[in-house]
């Protein structure tokens, strides 16, 4: 069946704690929305804020060519007239082809939140879908709080409907506002509003009781054809429900139309992107997208992952787009480590005894906090180190760094690396932005010389985690950059009780990683770390 | 009606990709979950590793009140007689009270992972279970890939649950082990074997499709009376179902028992806990556990919030210990720092001009990207200093720091910092473990002879997070830092390109913070500020 999708990441997502997106940001998300095949975009609130109506000005200019732009808003105050009516003027001035707006479908939230007699509720309800259709708009009318409503007083939630339905909207959507309905009470009034209303019917739920995938899922089952989410599942509290997780299922497992032919692949890279715009870490467990969705990491699963992939997975990763993944830990033992490089052919170029040391360095080190998991650019390195025992290309004679600042003048920056190279002694002092930069800057003007092809990488993301929580300050650290050449990304790991010594080590791997990829092109040695680093 | 919880943090858990506990981690959490009152803790796999061995050896010396320790472990090899072999032994010698055995429900599974006939299956099932039961241990039966196996072939994988039941297995779990049962279908497939089979059912959900905890919710509406489930939703891929939301939605949605009296308000501290041994930091979204789970951002939520507090919140926030939030943001604009500080009589203090002040510094800071929402204390101390515009306690004159490493040998740390204080001058010079913690030092040297309290405060944690991607390691950085006295905890945010200078930044917020705080003793600033920081 086909299902409409209605996404609210830049108007209810926007509501999350930590969400934030400019302008410019909503306009990227939008063209990628739309060229994800979404139905509805729902941009913001124009009457709300500044920034909201600005996007809606510019959005004039993108050439969506599927969604249709959705402006939101809210019923006519009781005390304006519709024609009147700023936030009503505001959706009309924002030219969009669908406006969603929302009213009180909670008897106890007319009376006590607005102040409002039930009949006025009624009234604003009709007037403002009535005076939007008459602008020509496809009106979405939102029922907030239905489910509460409906609990509290069927009748009277019934009654809003049909005053939104009877002024011409064109979808009743239905809102978990609150987000606290559990599926089956749930099902039972979709299933009673679908029985009394023909026409469409949306979804829009809440994650507060961990339901909202479920939730809307379960509309869907009862005849529900529209359904609203935001990508991640951003928004307020617990955050909305999940449209990754909801168009995955209603197409992969449901066999629903949802995004049109050949789209859904590109689900993954979309939810990546719009985190990244975010500024927000991809949680790694989200399910379908997330980068451990299909990570395998318990001995007995890997050994049967390998035999049958349908063993541990509910899908074919790539039908998402996503990848299968098989990593290193402490519980699946050595084999995983052995299976990344045998399956690329390396077994031939590491011994026993190559890979027995292999795996006691990389055991050692996990031990100490490196956490490899993550870091595959470090993994790549000890792998090509283990490949290539004799290959150094520099030894690191010393280094300093120092920051200092005099009163409220700019701090400055200073280092000095001297290396040994060739028998020969390189060594460069800059300043720099910071520490990590004038480092940065510093070594690779010391192999410039030398090695003339070291400057395609760059630092994109750079985190700290602090590992143990020694008295006060003195806590070991673990620093994890991650690089990217613009063809693809990986990251290297250092550990240290000092920021700037691990920070430093990780700069090393990633320097020495970059040099050792230069002088042994052998592909295979890529592809056998890439389950780690396929960095979206 | 009476629900058994079954936790499997300690063993499903630990296959999450970024979760590690050590054996010490492991006995703190049984002693953790024992006092929340779960009723089994499934504490590791014997067999499978020696760390998991070592704990249930020490777990011999828990008193725990309530819980039943289970070990975990597979059937018998189809080769070995039960009595000889070694994972079934491994299960003996742990002497648990209950033990949970996984057994292949899936035909296809036993024929091509196992590669054993499906008669042979059902013997390695049923031998396993009496043997279990001949040692007096309870056995609850886990029932692998249940429901793909049900799909498959529905009579073959109805036997494997006879075979279990007959050898007199306490619980038959049902597990969706690849998470990727639909909740209809799951509903369908659970109604059917409690048509079939009296005594206990169990429900062990995964959370790929983002249905877990509705999947496990669901298997109790038809009738399971024991679920499995993790803390925080730890486990492999994506998860197992997240134990906190089920419990808290049985009790406080659902009526059932699970827990015991008075125990539920302490499930958000414990969640707290876990992912702090973790070494995770909780999901803020995590529903009614997370810092953000009734958190209120947008103006209109609340504004309706204040009016009416159940207007936005499904449930009261106390019923699971947490705690209600109002949010700074764009969104919502100067009501919400208003509210806080009115809240707590604070009005009077502050005059208009010294709001609007205030108001459009935060505003300032937060679009050079300070992020005030996440730093608690920075915030307490912009809304002193707007109380008490007069009070310096020092400025800083200059500081330095610098780092240095020659050859293999440790890195050594310097900082050197001159303040003015009082018209006086304090210097101090000093090494540390690194630039944060040498800084630290200097700082509260030249602060003690004249601010003799100036110690009570540690840091806990402390983040970075690159704000633009400026070419190569130029990028601005916010620094983040934990602080704690014991008693509770905040952050302060700092934002440079420079890490250290950002870093500095938030180590001279706290350290002002901290003469603030002694200095004026009202209350009612702190708890103003309190919603922000209310550190588990």
């Amino acid at each position: 069946m086909r299902i409409w999708t209605f996404d609210t990441t830049l108007r209810d997502g926007t509501q999350g704690e930590a969400v934030s997106f400019s302008v410019e940001d909503k306009l990227q998300i939008c063209l990628k929305l739309d060229e994800l095949g979404i139905d509805y975009i729902e941009g913001g609130w124009p009457m709300s804020n500044p920034k909201d109506r600005e996007f809606f000005e510019r959005a004039r200019e993108l050439k969506l060519k599927h969604a249709k732009l959705t402006a939101f808003g809210s019923t006519r105050l009781n005390r304006n007239p519709v024609q009147k009516d700023d936030n009503v003027l505001a959706l009309v001035n924002a030219e969009t082809p669908a406006n969603s707006i929302f009213g009180k479908s909670w008897d106890l939230h007319a009376t006590r939140v607005l102040g409002i007699s039930l009949e006025d509720n009624l009234k604003i309800i009709a007037d403002t879908v009535r005076f939007l259709k008459e602008h020509g708009r496809e009106v979405i009318y939102d029922a907030e709080h239905f489910f509460d409503g409906y609990s509290n007083n069927p009748d009277y939630a019934l009654r809003t409907l049909e005053a939104a339905k009877e002024a011409g909207a064109d979808v009743l959507c239905l809102c978990d506002t609150n987000g606290g309905t559990i599926t089956p009470r749930l099902t039972e009034i979709v299933a009673d509003v679908r029985k009394r209303f023909d026409g469409i019917i949306g979804i829009h739920t809440h994650n507060d009781c961990d339901l909202a995938v479920a939730n809307a899922i379960a509309a869907v089952e009862q005849g529900a054809t529209h359904v609203q989410g935001t990508m991640n599942g951003y928004g307020e509290r617990c955050g909305n429900a999940n449209l990754c997780s909801i168009i995955a299922i209603l197409e992969a497992k449901l066999g629903h139309t949802t995004l049109g032919p050949d789209k859904l692949t590109s689900l993954t890279s979309v939810a990546h992107y719009i985190a990244e715009l975010a500024n927000l870490p991809l949680r790694s467990d989200q399910p379908f997208v997330g980068r451990s969705a299909f990570a395998h990491k318990g001995g007995v699963h890997v050994s049967a992952v390998l035999k049958e992939s349908a063993s541990y997975e509910h899908i074919k990763p790539g039908v998402v787009g996503n990848r299968q993944r098989v990593l290193l830990s402490d519980l699946s033992g050595r084999g995983n480590v052995l299976y990344k490089l045998k399956q690329h052919g390396l077994g031939e170029r590491l011994d026993d005894a190559a890979c027995r040391e292999l795996l006691d360095h990389i055991k050692q080190m996990e031990y100490e906090g490196y956490e490899l998991e993550a870091a595959e650019g470090t993994f790549e390195l000890l792998v090509r180190q283990a490949l290539q025992p004799n290959v150094s290309f520099f030894e690191v004679v010393s280094y300093e760094v120092a920051t200092r600042q005099i009163g409220n003048r700019d701090s400055t920056t200073t280092a000095a690396v001297i290396l040994r190279i060739d028998n020969g002694i390189a060594s460069h002092t800059t300043t720099g932005h910071g520490p990590m930069n004038a480092l940065d800057v510093c070594l690779r003007q010391c192999l410039a010389q030398y090695y003339p092809a070291i400057s395609n990488v760059r630092l994109t993301d750079y985190k700290v985690r602090v590992l143990d929580t020694k008295p006060g300050t003195a806590s070991k650290v673990r620093v994890l950059v991650e690089w990217s050449d613009h063809r693809r990304s990986w990251a290297t790991v250092g550990v240290s009780e000092n920021i700037l010594e691990a920070s430093w080590n990780a700069l090393l791997d990633a320097i020495r990683l970059e040099l050792m990829r230069f002088a042994d092109k052998d592909e295979s040695i890529e592809k056998a770390v890439e389950d780690y680093c396929w960095g979206v």
